[in-house]
Protein backbone atom coordinates (compact mmCIF):
# COMPACT_ATOMS: atom_id res chain seq x y z
CA UNK A 1 0.00 0.00 0.00
CA UNK A 2 1.20 3.39 -0.89
CA UNK A 3 0.33 6.70 0.99
CA UNK A 4 0.08 10.10 -0.94
CA UNK A 5 1.25 12.19 1.99
CA UNK A 6 4.68 14.31 1.55
CA UNK A 7 6.96 16.01 4.16
CA UNK A 8 7.23 19.64 4.14
CA UNK A 9 10.57 21.02 2.00
CA UNK A 10 9.99 24.63 2.47
CA UNK A 11 10.37 27.59 -0.14
CA UNK A 12 11.80 30.66 -1.21
CA UNK A 13 10.27 33.93 0.26
CA UNK A 14 12.55 36.39 -2.32
CA UNK A 15 16.13 35.54 -0.68
CA UNK A 16 15.17 33.30 2.46
CA UNK A 17 14.61 29.92 2.25
CA UNK A 18 12.25 28.74 5.46
CA UNK A 19 11.48 25.44 6.34
CA UNK A 20 8.98 24.30 8.87
CA UNK A 21 9.54 21.88 11.35
CA UNK A 22 7.72 20.81 14.61
CA UNK A 23 8.75 19.90 17.93
CA UNK A 24 8.94 16.88 19.10
CA UNK A 25 10.20 14.62 22.44
CA UNK A 26 13.56 13.62 20.88
CA UNK A 27 14.47 17.25 20.71
CA UNK A 28 13.37 18.29 24.17
CA UNK A 29 15.22 17.71 27.16
CA UNK A 30 14.68 16.82 31.10
CA UNK A 31 14.39 20.92 31.69
CA UNK A 32 11.49 21.13 29.38
CA UNK A 33 12.85 22.80 26.08
CA UNK A 34 14.78 22.14 23.24
CA UNK A 35 17.96 20.91 24.08
CA UNK A 36 20.49 23.61 22.78
CA UNK A 37 22.76 21.11 20.25
CA UNK A 38 19.26 20.34 18.45
CA UNK A 39 19.02 23.56 16.85
CA UNK A 40 21.89 22.78 15.09
CA UNK A 41 20.33 19.64 13.66
CA UNK A 42 17.27 22.06 12.84
CA UNK A 43 19.43 24.35 11.16
CA UNK A 44 21.21 21.54 8.95
CA UNK A 45 17.52 20.40 8.14
CA UNK A 46 16.96 23.76 6.78
CA UNK A 47 20.24 23.88 4.75
CA UNK A 48 19.55 20.35 3.22
CA UNK A 49 16.44 21.34 2.04
CA UNK A 50 17.72 24.44 1.06
CA UNK A 51 20.36 23.08 -1.59
CA UNK A 52 17.60 20.31 -2.27
CA UNK A 53 15.23 23.41 -3.90
CA UNK A 54 18.55 24.11 -6.03
CA UNK A 55 18.77 20.69 -7.13
CA UNK A 56 21.61 19.76 -5.39
CA UNK A 57 21.72 16.21 -3.86
CA UNK A 58 23.72 15.48 -1.03
CA UNK A 59 23.08 12.00 -1.02
CA UNK A 60 24.12 11.29 -4.84
CA UNK A 61 27.40 13.48 -4.21
CA UNK A 62 27.93 10.77 -1.63
CA UNK A 63 27.40 8.38 -3.23
CA UNK A 64 29.42 9.58 -6.59
CA UNK A 65 32.60 11.16 -6.13
CA UNK A 66 32.22 11.26 -1.76
CA UNK A 67 31.50 14.46 -1.10
CA UNK A 68 29.55 16.73 0.72
CA UNK A 69 29.33 19.99 2.85
CA UNK A 70 30.91 20.31 6.31
CA UNK A 71 30.40 22.86 8.85
CA UNK A 72 33.96 24.85 9.69
CA UNK A 73 32.25 27.45 12.20
CA UNK A 74 28.80 27.83 13.63
CA UNK A 75 27.38 30.16 16.29
CA UNK A 76 24.22 30.13 17.75
CA UNK A 77 22.71 32.85 19.75
CA UNK A 78 19.72 31.15 22.04
CA UNK A 79 17.20 34.02 22.72
CA UNK A 80 13.97 32.30 23.77
CA UNK A 81 13.49 28.50 24.41
CA UNK A 82 11.43 26.65 22.17
CA UNK A 83 9.49 24.05 23.37
CA UNK A 84 7.12 20.56 23.33
CA UNK A 85 5.00 20.61 20.37
CA UNK A 86 6.04 24.12 19.00
CA UNK A 87 5.60 24.79 15.43
CA UNK A 88 9.10 26.39 14.04
CA UNK A 89 10.34 27.78 10.96
CA UNK A 90 14.17 28.11 9.97
CA UNK A 91 15.45 30.17 8.00
CA UNK A 92 18.57 29.66 5.71
CA UNK A 93 20.16 33.03 3.72
CA UNK A 94 23.38 32.85 1.78
CA UNK A 95 25.83 35.39 3.39
CA UNK A 96 28.48 34.43 0.82
CA UNK A 97 30.19 31.95 -1.43
CA UNK A 98 33.67 31.57 -3.00
CA UNK A 99 35.49 28.82 -3.94
CA UNK A 100 34.64 25.77 -1.60
CA UNK A 101 32.92 27.82 1.60
CA UNK A 102 29.94 29.28 1.76
CA UNK A 103 28.58 31.11 4.87
CA UNK A 104 24.73 30.96 5.92
CA UNK A 105 22.68 33.34 8.69
CA UNK A 106 19.83 31.41 9.58
CA UNK A 107 16.91 31.88 11.87
CA UNK A 108 14.48 29.56 14.14
CA UNK A 109 11.29 31.38 14.62
CA UNK A 110 7.68 30.72 16.24
CA UNK A 111 5.48 32.74 14.42
CA UNK A 112 6.73 36.39 15.22
CA UNK A 113 9.38 35.41 17.62
CA UNK A 114 12.84 35.32 16.62
CA UNK A 115 14.24 32.17 19.06
CA UNK A 116 17.49 31.75 17.79
CA UNK A 117 19.91 32.76 15.21
CA UNK A 118 22.96 30.27 13.61
CA UNK A 119 25.49 31.49 11.47
CA UNK A 120 27.39 28.66 9.86
CA UNK A 121 30.29 28.36 7.72
CA UNK A 122 30.39 25.47 5.36
CA UNK A 123 33.09 24.08 3.01
CA UNK A 124 32.67 21.58 0.33
CA UNK A 125 34.80 18.45 1.23
CA UNK A 126 36.12 15.68 -0.75
CA UNK A 127 35.74 13.37 2.45
CA UNK A 128 37.79 10.46 1.07
CA UNK A 129 41.03 12.84 0.69
CA UNK A 130 39.70 15.02 3.60
CA UNK A 131 40.23 18.06 1.69
CA UNK A 132 37.84 21.38 0.60
CA UNK A 133 37.15 20.75 -2.77
CA UNK A 134 35.51 23.39 -5.67
CA UNK A 135 31.67 24.07 -4.71
CA UNK A 136 30.17 22.49 -8.21
CA UNK A 137 29.60 25.49 -10.86
CA UNK A 138 25.79 25.37 -11.15
CA UNK A 139 25.52 24.99 -7.57
CA UNK A 140 27.74 27.84 -7.21
CA UNK A 141 25.66 30.38 -9.57
CA UNK A 142 22.68 29.62 -8.36
CA UNK A 143 23.96 30.27 -4.31
CA UNK B 1 8.75 38.67 9.44
CA UNK B 2 6.36 36.00 8.95
CA UNK B 3 6.67 32.82 6.72
CA UNK B 4 3.94 30.50 5.52
CA UNK B 5 4.44 27.42 5.09
CA UNK B 6 3.68 24.56 7.44
CA UNK B 7 5.10 21.14 8.38
CA UNK B 8 3.14 17.79 7.14
CA UNK B 9 1.14 16.90 10.03
CA UNK B 10 -0.44 13.40 8.11
CA UNK B 11 -3.77 11.75 7.81
CA UNK B 12 -5.70 8.98 8.19
CA UNK B 13 -5.95 6.64 5.47
CA UNK B 14 -9.21 4.25 6.87
CA UNK B 15 -8.06 3.54 9.96
CA UNK B 16 -4.06 3.84 9.68
CA UNK B 17 -2.57 7.19 10.02
CA UNK B 18 0.13 7.99 8.02
CA UNK B 19 3.24 10.62 8.96
CA UNK B 20 5.47 11.86 6.36
CA UNK B 21 9.40 12.55 7.02
CA UNK B 22 12.64 13.28 5.15
CA UNK B 23 16.06 11.39 6.04
CA UNK B 24 18.61 14.19 7.56
CA UNK B 25 22.48 13.39 8.06
CA UNK B 26 21.90 14.02 11.67
CA UNK B 27 19.23 10.21 11.02
CA UNK B 28 22.18 8.75 9.73
CA UNK B 29 25.57 6.96 10.88
CA UNK B 30 28.94 6.08 9.91
CA UNK B 31 27.82 2.93 8.32
CA UNK B 32 25.87 4.86 5.44
CA UNK B 33 22.54 4.36 6.86
CA UNK B 34 19.81 5.34 9.10
CA UNK B 35 20.64 4.70 13.01
CA UNK B 36 19.06 2.40 14.36
CA UNK B 37 17.39 3.73 17.38
CA UNK B 38 16.17 6.53 14.94
CA UNK B 39 14.04 4.72 14.24
CA UNK B 40 11.78 4.82 17.13
CA UNK B 41 12.14 8.93 17.16
CA UNK B 42 9.93 8.44 13.56
CA UNK B 43 7.75 6.04 14.90
CA UNK B 44 7.53 8.62 18.31
CA UNK B 45 6.79 11.34 15.79
CA UNK B 46 4.25 10.06 13.90
CA UNK B 47 2.48 8.84 17.51
CA UNK B 48 2.59 12.33 18.20
CA UNK B 49 1.02 13.51 14.96
CA UNK B 50 -1.69 10.58 15.24
CA UNK B 51 -2.66 12.21 18.90
CA UNK B 52 -2.97 15.60 17.63
CA UNK B 53 -4.78 14.42 15.02
CA UNK B 54 -7.18 13.18 17.47
CA UNK B 55 -7.11 16.49 18.80
CA UNK B 56 -4.95 15.75 21.78
CA UNK B 57 -1.97 17.86 23.17
CA UNK B 58 0.71 15.99 24.51
CA UNK B 59 2.53 19.65 25.54
CA UNK B 60 -0.58 21.02 27.15
CA UNK B 61 -1.00 17.63 29.40
CA UNK B 62 2.42 17.93 30.73
CA UNK B 63 2.29 21.46 31.99
CA UNK B 64 -1.51 21.23 33.22
CA UNK B 65 -1.23 17.36 34.94
CA UNK B 66 2.51 16.10 34.12
CA UNK B 67 0.65 13.35 32.30
CA UNK B 68 2.26 11.51 29.22
CA UNK B 69 2.45 8.43 27.50
CA UNK B 70 5.62 6.37 28.24
CA UNK B 71 6.89 3.78 26.13
CA UNK B 72 6.31 0.27 28.08
CA UNK B 73 7.90 -2.42 25.20
CA UNK B 74 9.02 -1.77 22.04
CA UNK B 75 10.40 -4.32 19.24
CA UNK B 76 11.35 -3.23 15.82
CA UNK B 77 12.28 -5.69 12.82
CA UNK B 78 14.53 -4.19 10.30
CA UNK B 79 14.05 -5.32 6.88
CA UNK B 80 16.30 -2.71 4.72
CA UNK B 81 17.56 -0.10 5.50
CA UNK B 82 17.18 3.77 4.96
CA UNK B 83 19.53 6.45 3.94
CA UNK B 84 20.48 10.11 3.37
CA UNK B 85 17.62 11.79 1.38
CA UNK B 86 14.95 9.07 1.87
CA UNK B 87 11.31 10.03 1.48
CA UNK B 88 9.89 8.05 4.02
CA UNK B 89 6.33 7.47 5.58
CA UNK B 90 5.50 6.10 9.00
CA UNK B 91 2.31 4.72 9.55
CA UNK B 92 0.08 4.08 13.49
CA UNK B 93 -2.25 1.97 14.23
CA UNK B 94 -4.11 1.23 17.20
CA UNK B 95 -3.91 -2.73 17.85
CA UNK B 96 -5.91 -2.65 21.29
CA UNK B 97 -6.58 0.24 23.70
CA UNK B 98 -7.74 -0.27 27.37
CA UNK B 99 -7.37 1.44 30.90
CA UNK B 100 -4.05 3.34 30.94
CA UNK B 101 -2.35 1.02 27.97
CA UNK B 102 -2.54 1.19 24.26
CA UNK B 103 -0.88 -1.04 21.51
CA UNK B 104 0.06 0.26 18.25
CA UNK B 105 1.87 -1.44 15.08
CA UNK B 106 3.41 0.59 13.10
CA UNK B 107 5.16 0.72 9.48
CA UNK B 108 8.22 2.65 8.04
CA UNK B 109 8.00 2.52 4.73
CA UNK B 110 9.89 4.06 1.54
CA UNK B 111 7.27 4.37 -1.28
CA UNK B 112 5.78 0.60 -1.85
CA UNK B 113 9.13 -0.72 0.46
CA UNK B 114 8.64 -1.91 4.08
CA UNK B 115 11.58 -1.05 5.91
CA UNK B 116 10.95 -1.75 9.40
CA UNK B 117 7.80 -2.43 11.48
CA UNK B 118 7.56 -1.42 15.20
CA UNK B 119 5.43 -2.42 17.74
CA UNK B 120 5.01 -0.36 20.62
CA UNK B 121 2.79 -0.75 24.04
CA UNK B 122 2.84 2.71 25.70
CA UNK B 123 0.94 3.46 28.98
CA UNK B 124 -0.90 7.07 30.11
CA UNK B 125 1.65 7.91 33.03
CA UNK B 126 1.52 10.63 35.67
CA UNK B 127 4.79 11.53 35.63
CA UNK B 128 5.27 13.26 39.04
CA UNK B 129 3.83 10.16 41.18
CA UNK B 130 5.35 7.84 38.33
CA UNK B 131 2.27 5.77 38.21
CA UNK B 132 -0.01 4.81 35.57
CA UNK B 133 -2.87 6.41 35.01
CA UNK B 134 -6.63 6.39 33.14
CA UNK B 135 -6.29 7.59 29.37
CA UNK B 136 -8.59 10.50 29.01
CA UNK B 137 -12.33 9.26 27.93
CA UNK B 138 -12.33 12.11 25.13
CA UNK B 139 -9.07 10.23 23.86
CA UNK B 140 -9.77 6.51 24.57
CA UNK B 141 -13.53 6.77 22.66
CA UNK B 142 -11.46 7.80 19.72
CA UNK B 143 -8.97 5.63 19.88
CA UNK C 1 49.16 19.40 25.78
CA UNK C 2 48.00 15.75 26.85
CA UNK C 3 45.78 14.89 29.66
CA UNK C 4 46.04 11.32 30.85
CA UNK C 5 42.22 10.12 31.68
CA UNK C 6 40.41 7.53 30.41
CA UNK C 7 36.62 6.70 29.20
CA UNK C 8 35.71 3.36 30.72
CA UNK C 9 35.63 0.46 28.26
CA UNK C 10 34.22 -2.01 30.71
CA UNK C 11 34.64 -5.55 31.64
CA UNK C 12 33.73 -9.02 31.84
CA UNK C 13 31.85 -10.95 35.04
CA UNK C 14 32.25 -14.16 33.69
CA UNK C 15 30.29 -14.37 30.63
CA UNK C 16 28.93 -11.14 31.27
CA UNK C 17 30.10 -7.84 30.15
CA UNK C 18 29.41 -4.61 32.38
CA UNK C 19 29.45 -1.35 30.37
CA UNK C 20 28.99 1.93 32.68
CA UNK C 21 27.85 5.37 31.86
CA UNK C 22 26.14 8.45 33.15
CA UNK C 23 22.87 10.20 32.24
CA UNK C 24 23.35 13.42 30.72
CA UNK C 25 20.88 16.80 29.38
CA UNK C 26 21.20 15.41 25.93
CA UNK C 27 19.63 11.97 26.94
CA UNK C 28 16.68 13.15 28.99
CA UNK C 29 13.24 14.31 27.30
CA UNK C 30 10.62 16.94 28.44
CA UNK C 31 8.46 13.91 30.32
CA UNK C 32 12.21 14.39 33.30
CA UNK C 33 13.14 11.17 31.55
CA UNK C 34 15.29 9.06 29.36
CA UNK C 35 14.31 9.21 26.30
CA UNK C 36 12.93 6.17 25.23
CA UNK C 37 14.96 5.17 21.95
CA UNK C 38 18.28 6.63 24.34
CA UNK C 39 18.23 3.28 25.68
CA UNK C 40 19.38 1.93 22.05
CA UNK C 41 22.18 4.01 22.34
CA UNK C 42 23.29 2.98 25.51
CA UNK C 43 23.06 -0.57 24.55
CA UNK C 44 25.37 0.07 21.23
CA UNK C 45 27.53 1.49 22.92
CA UNK C 46 27.71 -2.21 25.42
CA UNK C 47 27.91 -3.86 22.38
CA UNK C 48 30.90 -1.81 21.31
CA UNK C 49 33.07 -2.20 23.83
CA UNK C 50 32.02 -6.06 24.19
CA UNK C 51 33.51 -6.25 20.78
CA UNK C 52 36.27 -3.98 21.62
CA UNK C 53 37.20 -6.33 24.59
CA UNK C 54 37.20 -9.11 22.44
CA UNK C 55 40.04 -7.37 19.94
CA UNK C 56 37.30 -6.66 17.03
CA UNK C 57 38.03 -2.72 15.94
CA UNK C 58 34.49 -1.86 14.28
CA UNK C 59 35.90 1.62 12.36
CA UNK C 60 38.97 -0.59 10.91
CA UNK C 61 36.90 -3.37 9.57
CA UNK C 62 34.50 -0.13 8.18
CA UNK C 63 37.35 1.43 6.60
CA UNK C 64 39.55 -2.23 5.34
CA UNK C 65 36.53 -3.95 3.95
CA UNK C 66 33.04 -2.00 4.51
CA UNK C 67 31.63 -4.60 7.15
CA UNK C 68 29.86 -3.50 10.12
CA UNK C 69 27.06 -5.46 12.53
CA UNK C 70 23.72 -4.49 11.76
CA UNK C 71 20.90 -4.67 14.23
CA UNK C 72 18.24 -7.29 12.68
CA UNK C 73 15.44 -7.01 15.63
CA UNK C 74 15.42 -5.59 18.83
CA UNK C 75 13.10 -5.22 21.26
CA UNK C 76 13.31 -3.37 24.64
CA UNK C 77 11.03 -3.67 28.15
CA UNK C 78 11.07 -0.41 29.90
CA UNK C 79 10.53 -1.21 33.28
CA UNK C 80 11.63 2.10 35.66
CA UNK C 81 12.92 5.36 33.98
CA UNK C 82 16.37 6.50 34.47
CA UNK C 83 16.90 9.93 35.23
CA UNK C 84 19.37 12.94 34.85
CA UNK C 85 22.52 12.23 36.80
CA UNK C 86 21.69 8.63 36.68
CA UNK C 87 25.15 5.85 36.84
CA UNK C 88 23.90 3.55 34.79
CA UNK C 89 25.70 -0.13 33.54
CA UNK C 90 24.86 -1.92 30.81
CA UNK C 91 25.65 -5.42 30.23
CA UNK C 92 25.91 -7.69 27.88
CA UNK C 93 25.73 -11.40 27.30
CA UNK C 94 26.05 -13.41 23.65
CA UNK C 95 22.72 -15.92 23.36
CA UNK C 96 23.24 -16.90 19.79
CA UNK C 97 26.19 -16.89 17.11
CA UNK C 98 25.97 -18.67 14.06
CA UNK C 99 27.41 -17.56 10.46
CA UNK C 100 26.53 -13.74 9.92
CA UNK C 101 24.23 -13.68 12.93
CA UNK C 102 24.38 -13.04 16.88
CA UNK C 103 21.53 -12.76 19.41
CA UNK C 104 21.90 -10.85 22.73
CA UNK C 105 20.70 -10.32 25.75
CA UNK C 106 21.21 -6.78 27.35
CA UNK C 107 20.32 -4.93 30.87
CA UNK C 108 20.05 -1.49 31.79
CA UNK C 109 21.09 -1.29 35.82
CA UNK C 110 20.97 1.28 38.13
CA UNK C 111 22.80 -0.41 40.96
CA UNK C 112 20.22 -3.10 41.84
CA UNK C 113 17.46 -1.85 40.13
CA UNK C 114 16.58 -3.46 36.57
CA UNK C 115 15.55 -0.26 34.46
CA UNK C 116 15.24 -1.96 31.18
CA UNK C 117 16.13 -5.06 28.86
CA UNK C 118 16.97 -5.20 25.41
CA UNK C 119 17.21 -7.97 22.57
CA UNK C 120 18.98 -7.76 20.06
CA UNK C 121 19.84 -10.07 16.54
CA UNK C 122 22.92 -8.55 14.85
CA UNK C 123 24.06 -9.37 11.83
CA UNK C 124 27.21 -9.35 10.22
CA UNK C 125 26.83 -7.27 7.38
CA UNK C 126 28.98 -6.00 4.02
CA UNK C 127 27.48 -2.24 3.65
CA UNK C 128 28.80 -2.14 0.52
CA UNK C 129 26.82 -4.86 -1.42
CA UNK C 130 24.18 -4.71 1.24
CA UNK C 131 24.23 -8.05 2.42
CA UNK C 132 25.22 -10.66 5.38
CA UNK C 133 28.28 -12.14 5.38
CA UNK C 134 30.38 -14.16 7.91
CA UNK C 135 31.40 -13.04 11.04
CA UNK C 136 35.37 -13.35 11.01
CA UNK C 137 36.49 -16.40 12.58
CA UNK C 138 38.69 -15.07 14.99
CA UNK C 139 35.30 -12.64 16.60
CA UNK C 140 33.19 -15.48 15.80
CA UNK C 141 35.51 -18.39 17.87
CA UNK C 142 35.58 -15.60 21.18
CA UNK C 143 31.80 -14.85 21.39
CA UNK D 1 23.56 -8.42 40.74
CA UNK D 2 25.69 -5.48 41.34
CA UNK D 3 28.54 -4.78 38.87
CA UNK D 4 31.51 -2.95 40.39
CA UNK D 5 32.65 -0.89 37.24
CA UNK D 6 32.23 2.79 37.26
CA UNK D 7 32.23 6.12 34.08
CA UNK D 8 34.77 8.42 33.66
CA UNK D 9 34.00 11.75 35.61
CA UNK D 10 37.31 13.35 34.33
CA UNK D 11 39.76 15.34 36.42
CA UNK D 12 41.48 18.56 36.67
CA UNK D 13 44.78 19.39 35.66
CA UNK D 14 45.13 22.17 36.92
CA UNK D 15 42.58 24.84 36.29
CA UNK D 16 41.42 22.96 33.26
CA UNK D 17 38.97 20.45 33.73
CA UNK D 18 39.21 17.18 31.59
CA UNK D 19 36.75 14.45 30.56
CA UNK D 20 37.16 11.19 28.46
CA UNK D 21 34.89 9.83 25.46
CA UNK D 22 34.69 7.92 23.23
CA UNK D 23 33.21 8.08 19.26
CA UNK D 24 30.10 5.26 19.01
CA UNK D 25 27.85 4.99 15.86
CA UNK D 26 25.57 7.35 17.42
CA UNK D 27 27.87 9.96 17.04
CA UNK D 28 28.46 9.70 13.60
CA UNK D 29 27.03 10.21 10.58
CA UNK D 30 26.89 9.16 6.68
CA UNK D 31 29.76 11.38 5.90
CA UNK D 32 31.96 8.61 8.07
CA UNK D 33 32.65 11.59 10.75
CA UNK D 34 31.03 12.82 14.04
CA UNK D 35 27.82 14.97 13.09
CA UNK D 36 28.46 18.32 13.70
CA UNK D 37 25.82 19.11 16.27
CA UNK D 38 27.35 15.97 18.66
CA UNK D 39 30.45 18.04 19.30
CA UNK D 40 27.93 20.11 21.29
CA UNK D 41 27.03 16.97 23.72
CA UNK D 42 30.32 16.27 24.29
CA UNK D 43 31.01 19.77 25.42
CA UNK D 44 28.10 19.66 27.87
CA UNK D 45 28.83 16.47 29.01
CA UNK D 46 32.04 17.74 30.13
CA UNK D 47 30.31 20.52 31.54
CA UNK D 48 28.10 19.09 33.74
CA UNK D 49 30.93 16.01 35.25
CA UNK D 50 32.48 20.05 35.62
CA UNK D 51 30.21 21.30 37.53
CA UNK D 52 29.88 17.63 39.70
CA UNK D 53 33.60 18.29 40.35
CA UNK D 54 32.73 21.03 42.12
CA UNK D 55 30.02 19.60 44.32
CA UNK D 56 26.88 20.95 42.16
CA UNK D 57 23.65 18.60 41.07
CA UNK D 58 21.99 19.18 38.26
CA UNK D 59 19.31 16.88 38.80
CA UNK D 60 18.89 17.96 42.41
CA UNK D 61 18.61 21.48 41.56
CA UNK D 62 16.23 20.71 39.02
CA UNK D 63 13.65 18.91 41.00
CA UNK D 64 14.03 20.83 43.98
CA UNK D 65 13.68 24.92 42.44
CA UNK D 66 13.39 24.07 38.85
CA UNK D 67 16.97 25.60 38.27
CA UNK D 68 19.48 24.85 35.74
CA UNK D 69 22.37 26.24 33.48
CA UNK D 70 21.15 27.07 29.97
CA UNK D 71 23.35 28.08 27.29
CA UNK D 72 22.90 31.60 26.12
CA UNK D 73 25.37 31.59 23.11
CA UNK D 74 27.85 29.31 22.04
CA UNK D 75 30.59 29.22 19.04
CA UNK D 76 32.29 26.32 17.42
CA UNK D 77 35.24 25.67 15.39
CA UNK D 78 35.70 22.52 13.63
CA UNK D 79 39.48 21.91 12.78
CA UNK D 80 39.60 18.59 12.14
CA UNK D 81 37.49 15.61 12.22
CA UNK D 82 36.31 13.29 15.12
CA UNK D 83 35.64 9.34 13.90
CA UNK D 84 34.44 6.11 15.09
CA UNK D 85 36.08 4.68 17.93
CA UNK D 86 38.10 7.32 18.72
CA UNK D 87 39.13 8.33 22.20
CA UNK D 88 38.38 12.14 22.80
CA UNK D 89 39.19 14.48 25.64
CA UNK D 90 37.19 17.27 26.01
CA UNK D 91 38.00 20.32 28.56
CA UNK D 92 36.57 22.86 30.45
CA UNK D 93 38.34 26.14 31.56
CA UNK D 94 35.98 29.09 32.69
CA UNK D 95 36.80 32.40 31.55
CA UNK D 96 34.23 34.39 33.92
CA UNK D 97 31.84 34.14 36.11
CA UNK D 98 29.08 36.94 37.39
CA UNK D 99 25.85 36.70 38.61
CA UNK D 100 23.86 34.68 36.70
CA UNK D 101 25.77 34.10 34.06
CA UNK D 102 29.15 32.00 33.00
CA UNK D 103 31.85 31.89 29.91
CA UNK D 104 33.26 28.60 29.38
CA UNK D 105 36.38 27.78 26.65
CA UNK D 106 36.47 23.80 25.42
CA UNK D 107 38.39 21.67 23.74
CA UNK D 108 38.27 18.70 21.69
CA UNK D 109 41.37 16.84 21.68
CA UNK D 110 42.51 13.57 20.01
CA UNK D 111 45.64 13.05 22.18
CA UNK D 112 47.83 16.08 20.92
CA UNK D 113 45.22 17.28 18.08
CA UNK D 114 43.07 19.90 18.32
CA UNK D 115 39.54 18.80 16.85
CA UNK D 116 37.63 21.61 17.83
CA UNK D 117 37.04 24.74 20.07
CA UNK D 118 33.73 25.65 21.80
CA UNK D 119 32.65 28.58 23.92
CA UNK D 120 29.99 28.81 25.71
CA UNK D 121 28.63 31.41 27.38
CA UNK D 122 25.27 29.74 30.25
CA UNK D 123 22.88 31.58 32.33
CA UNK D 124 21.63 30.20 35.56
CA UNK D 125 17.91 30.17 34.91
CA UNK D 126 14.54 29.57 37.10
CA UNK D 127 12.68 27.40 34.25
CA UNK D 128 9.69 27.88 36.07
CA UNK D 129 9.68 31.58 35.38
CA UNK D 130 12.26 31.12 32.72
CA UNK D 131 14.28 33.86 34.35
CA UNK D 132 17.91 34.35 34.97
CA UNK D 133 19.01 34.00 38.34
CA UNK D 134 21.41 34.38 40.44
CA UNK D 135 24.44 31.72 40.34
CA UNK D 136 24.21 29.64 43.92
CA UNK D 137 27.07 31.40 46.18
CA UNK D 138 28.74 28.04 47.18
CA UNK D 139 29.32 27.15 42.82
CA UNK D 140 29.83 30.97 42.56
CA UNK D 141 32.97 30.84 44.51
CA UNK D 142 34.65 28.13 43.51
CA UNK D 143 34.30 28.74 40.11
Amino acid sequence: MSYDVKAASGQFFGRIFAFPLKVYYEDTDAGGIVYYANYLKFAERARTEYLTALQFNQQQKLEENRCGFTVRKCAVDYLKPAVLGDSLIVTCEVREVKGATAEMYQEIRRGDELLATVTVKAAYVDLERKRPTRIPEGLLTQM
